[in-house]
């Protein structure tokens, strides 16, 4: 089983999956090509896969063909689902067993399939998993956090072409959902408003909107002020929500929409690129024995994404801090259409 | 002139670059493959860098050929030398200037020369180069922090092959230095000691030492406990020292030691891999009109080292959190020979 441990100066949770296949010696030759042979994500090669844990079915049996979503555990975990959460420390180290969930989302039974040339019903029902599954892990005591996250292409890490994103639940809330929501709770003791809320209200009454890339009824896509990579943008809820999995389907499918279209313009505009997709919800509020029950409400759940365009190297390592060779409000130009940000008074 | 932004959520400072010579379609196309011609940072192409700032010479005239180790500013700097230091905000919104320090660091005249083959003098010599610019950058009243990173091969951020290290003066504390810094000052506040210091007393005093990877008179190499990267390494001077840059000659010689076996190792048994390499030391502590001044004594310099092996995707970007597929003792065996190890008494 893997093995979870702190990093004693900096306080942050890494995970030590020595199982995941990987010997010293591995990392001599350059990675092997992928595997020739059938897709084990396509139609067809359920057998594949390890059994589905969850799939969108019209009426077929399970692991056959004949659906549209299908979740699988991931064949590879990180973490196991099964054995019990441990914690242990000996002097200033300490670690915990490596329990968690680590699914694949197989978000089309097509290989060449793709986000922006789904239909929008396609899209909200992949959103839809993502909701399901979510709350599906939430109901284990074990588990603080879940995220959902998609690696498009080889150079973002994705080691398989077939459209998926993963999912991960953790036994713990990581270090940058942790800044997070430690920044909106503080914000709100202060001020009794979501920091969000006031962020969102920010970019849109500025009157050139110079950050806003998209809006539609319910969201807005923005190119965020300090972004540390070019293009990178965060899709935020219009109206305050916490937590992810609340979307009613109406909301589901102006989010495909939004998703759609900036996934579409990164297409476009630059050149098919390689990016990765995070969704940042409310960790699981669920109260367990044991454990301080934290509720979130006035956290604001949010998508980023960004193209693998630049190198991160020694300074952004040494630091923390990122040098974005694009400034922010040039992406926002370059990635907005005629018709992508709303009429309003000030225009 | 670039800027500086601070993430109002993470509050995270980001270096917004726009003038180092991208244009957003610039990333539409792949990036152009290095120039022909001459390399900049050989012997006799003095002319193609800006004027030197500094240079180990013997005797012969700046900006020309014969000399060891030679310091020049960075033709395409994130950060400008020259300007004021100006802050600002709006809303949630912060800004500065974009003033600090960026240079590089020719580590050799010879195109073709590596850190592992060099003679012990000659890495000393750049060592003590590193720490000759750190201090005279300290100097400057606008600059809070210094770091010296060197990217190893164009996977770890390299765009020239010639053998170079580079130096950034911050305006702040980055993130992740600020992080080490609070986290000795609390245990120090705590219990009168080093943190560091004693997690470096609890890895050599284990009776397997099964994450130390070298040791020399002045030196450790540490496998770290929850590394984030398979092979990372970290290296500490045994002697408690907060600031890099008061080493003394026999000690610089040391560190050429350890540093030399480790990027030596990791040349014979990784395939010669990319790397990044940073150093982590004190602040600038010299007292400013207008500033806080931060007594960092109890601060343990040290260096960082990882080769770049794994791919890092959505789910890092998402969390923070990192999974390492090589346990951090298997890593220290692998690494380490017969004869890295003093003997002990547990032996």
């Amino acid at each position: 089983m893997s093995e979870l441990r702190k990093d004693p100066i900096v306080e942050r949770w890494v995970i030590i999956a020595a199982e995941r296949g990987h010997r010293p010696s591995d990392f001599k030759a350059p990675p092997e090509p992928p595997q020739s042979g059938g897709c084990p994500f396509c139609e067809g090669n359920e057998a594949m896969t390890p059994p589905e844990i969850y799939a969108v079915r019209d009426g077929t049996a399970p692991n056959t063909p004949g659906w549209q979503v299908r979740v699988v555990p991931n064949k590879f975990p990180a973490l196991a689902i099964e054995g019990e959460l441990t914690r242990s420390g000996f002097g200033r180290l300490d670690r915990m067993t490596g329990v968690g969930a680590h699914e694949v989302i197989i978000e089309s039974p097509n290989h060449f399939d793709d986000i922006p040339a789904m239909s929008s019903d396609h899209v909200a029902l992949i959103l839809d998993t993502y909701a399901r599954r979510t709350k599906d892990l939430r109901r284990d005591e074990r588990f603080r956090h879940t995220i959902v996250f998609r690696n498009y292409k080889g150079e973002a890490g994705a080691s398989l072409t077939h459209p998926h994103s993963q999912l991960i639940a953790l036994p713990f809330i990581p270090e940058l959902t942790r800044q997070k929501l430690n920044s909106a709770r503080e914000y709100y003791h202060r001020k009794e408003r979501c920091i969000f809320c006031d962020l969102l209200e920010q970019e849109m009454s500025m009157p050139e909107q110079e950050r806003v890339i998209y809006c539609n009824d319910c969201f807005v896509i923005l190119s965020p002020f300090a972004a540390r990579f070019p293009f990178s943008v965060e899709i935020y809820p219009l109206k305050h929500s916490h937590d992810f999995v609340e979307m009613d389907a109406a909301t589901q499918l102006a989010l495909a929409d939004a998703l759609q279209f900036i996934l579409g313009r990164y297409k476009e505009t630059l050149s098919d690129p390689a990016y990765n997709m995070t969704l940042q919800t409310a960790p699981n509020t669920i109260p367990r024995p044991g454990h301080w029950s934290s509720i979130t409400y006035d956290y604001h759940w949010h998508l980023e994404i960004f193209p693998r365009l630049t190198k991160v190297a020694g300074f952004e390592w040494g630091t923390g801090c990122y040098i974005n060779p694009v400034a922010p409000e040039a992406a926002a130009r370059y990635l907005r259409t005629e018709s992508s940000l709303p009429r309003t008074d000030n225009q």
